[in-house]
């Protein structure tokens, strides 16, 4: 992609539409007889879309890198993943639904387990049932709600993990974290790595040693260790960078937090992919950009579940049809990363891509997988280049250079 | 590639082996009968492999860019060759077997003829015999052993080439040339281009006066003209890059010595292809990754020898089987570059490329060829992602954010 500056000077702002659609971690690796989901799959009417688009393959980061679902996203949204890199606080946080503010030091926590010395002898707390948790991070919340001016917002995860918001003006990131990372040793305090991470630190080891008091008589659930402490960072926005006026229609936190990161409008928009469509028609008129996420395809791919992320895809395939009825002026899909069923996780392989609209050059693949993607014509190419891609063919950039 | 710090981050040690068999510029054009050099050639081991890998074609700096075998190697191990730019007096000394150390300033040498008034009547001095250059060596070296406590090493290489090496604690680079590059112009001595090489400019200075005293007697080969002054530069090693623990089969000095540099180890691999295999098999136990290097599809392709280039590989693709026996987790074959026979040298052309493993998506490449590679699920990308792609593939890196 060319840089951020040319890229704002040549994004014009026009009523063409773009629909991004991300089935995510949809790439996979062929395993039932030798078939990917997508070449197992039943999918006509994402078949049918493919032989009238151009299509390729996108590396999220780059050959062989495996990412996670932050940088994935942000490629896809047109950001150099490797400039903005998105802590893992406010990742965290985002995952479970908060709302940050730019004043906002995230970090992710987890309860312990601390004999009579001091000692941490267990990282997870045995893995304490998420409705103690819950229960926990209420308690806290009431003993703890200020330090030296910063509000402290505690919010309960999955288990033993929750989740600390430091919230005031000067807090800054570049902090140690305050885990030992082993058992047998003493619980540990956050160091600041540059000076300009003094106050915050200060606030985190007094709401640490603040922690230890209220969870006296909650052992297992005595410790807290924080870590992969982050600022929510200051992204320029959709708006900004490439003029559009974009929504988000995601049913997981994460993904919302994400989109909310670059500037979209989050759209109501249920829990059923059903409802994710319906929203997409609602709301159609009023932006010009929608970014429309899956979230099973990633989900079955990461608990090896082979059969049911292809009954995903197959669902989202049945929704295609009434998605054109729209008549969008792009509409590219494609996933975020590969996630293969039997890697049960993120991969590095590259994401089957497909653009349609009406300036292509339609190439020779007749069905949406890997390795039909493999002929298009567009090559293997960085999904950080998928946004100007798709400006492009809306007819939403000005020439470079005369 | 991501940046070093990015990879360093990400490198995990794991029990899992990587073979990357180069052979040396192997890419060709086509010639007889319309076909390369893999075209002609019967090799159905490599063909089969072919048919079972992820295939593509590398490019070792850029497209158009022709590489030494210095910046086309430091790709392949994941370098980026424009960063680290190996100076030639280091690649020439590596290349006749000189071990460095990181105290060195080296260069090449040229015995050239002088007439009474100083003027260079012949830069190559006639093109004397090597063998007169290495008696002309050692009386240079019985007399010149050290100068302003420095360690003066000469080593002679063919006809009218040689190597010194200025061994001693401060020498720096940025020096100019000693070398008229033209006849007719008085013998030259260096200049510091920078204060930090001052000190070696005067010590090479000196050693200019000294050979000429020595060479008195010794026309044709009565003067020196020293090039490519350039210090042994400290590379990161890929055990600090790439948590790995290499190994280098090779036969020829320049490739043992660009593996040293990147902190492979050497194995002691005889002369032959048939005993450069047996070394990877004695000690496959011990290293986690291996460079095996076959040298002479290069060197047919510089004498422009079609056939001989043929037999190379042909002969290569016997021992196909017995590294399959292996196991490799990760097994790629490649060219460093292309040294078409028809051009009698190093080219531009990309490097056919193969990937074999457990984790990657076959393509329809069924013959391992520069056409048949253009089909490959890889595409066509740099060289120097080929180290990221293979660590994926053995599953030696960790999720890039979350």
């Amino acid at each position: 992609m060319v840089n951020e500056e040319i890229m704002k000077s040549l994004a014009v702002k026009t009523e063409s539409k773009i629909v991004l659609l991300v089935a995510d971690g949809i790439g996979d690796l062929p395993s039932e007889n030798n078939k990917t989901v997508l070449e197992k799959a039943f999918i006509p009417n994402l078949d049918k879309l493919a032989s009238k688009s151009a299509c390729g393959l996108t590396d999220p980061i780059s050959y062989g890198i495996t990412p996670g679902s932050g940088p994935a996203h942000l490629s896809l949204f047109g950001y150099d993943p490797i400039k903005y890199q998105i802590g893992r606080g406010v990742l965290e946080a985002l995952g479970i639904g908060m709302e940050l503010t730019s004043d906002d030091l995230a970090c992710r926590g987890n309860f312990a387990t601390m004999d009579k010395e001091g000692i941490i002898i267990d990282r997870r707390a045995g893995r304490i049932a998420t409705e103690l948790n819950e229960k926990i991070c209420r308690i806290m919340q009431d003993k703890i709600s200020q330090i030296r001016g910063a509000e402290i917002i505690i919010r309960p995860g999955m288990e033993h993990r929750f989740v600390v918001v430091f919230r005031g003006k000067g807090l800054e990131e570049g902090l140690s974290d305050a885990d030992p990372q082993v058992v047998g040793q003493k619980l540990k305090y956050t160091e600041p790595l540059r000076p300009e991470a003094d106050e915050a630190a200060k606030i985190i080891n007094e709401f640490i040693d603040k922690a230890i008091e209220v969870l006296r008589e909650q052992s297992p659930a005595n410790a807290v260790l924080l870590r992969g402490f982050a600022k929510h960072p200051a992204l320029p926005t959709m708006g900004e960078l490439f003029k559009l006026s974009p929504a988000a229609i995601a049913t997981y936190p994460m993904y919302k937090g994400l989109a909310k990161l670059v500037g979209m409008e989050i759209l109501e928009a249920g829990e059923t992919i059903e409802k994710e469509f319906k929203t997409l028609k609602e709301n159609y008129q009023k932006y010009d950009f929608f970014y429309l996420h899956i979230k099973k395809t990633d989900s079955y791919g990461e608990d090896g579940n082979f059969k049911k992320k292809v009954e995903i895809i197959e669902e989202v395939d049945k929704y295609i049809p009434e998605l054109l009825i729209l008549k969008p002026d792009v509409l590219v899909v494609t996933g975020d990363h590969s996630t293969p069923a039997i890697l049960k996780g993120h991969s590095w392989h590259p994401n089957p891509f497909m653009l349609f609209s009406k300036y292509i050059r339609v190439d020779e693949v007749k069905q949406f997988n890997e390795r039909e993607c493999v002929k298009g014509g567009l090559g293997r190419f960085s999904a950080v280049d998928v946004l100007p891609l798709m400006l492009a063919n809306a007819l939403k950039l000005r020439k470079f250079g005369a």
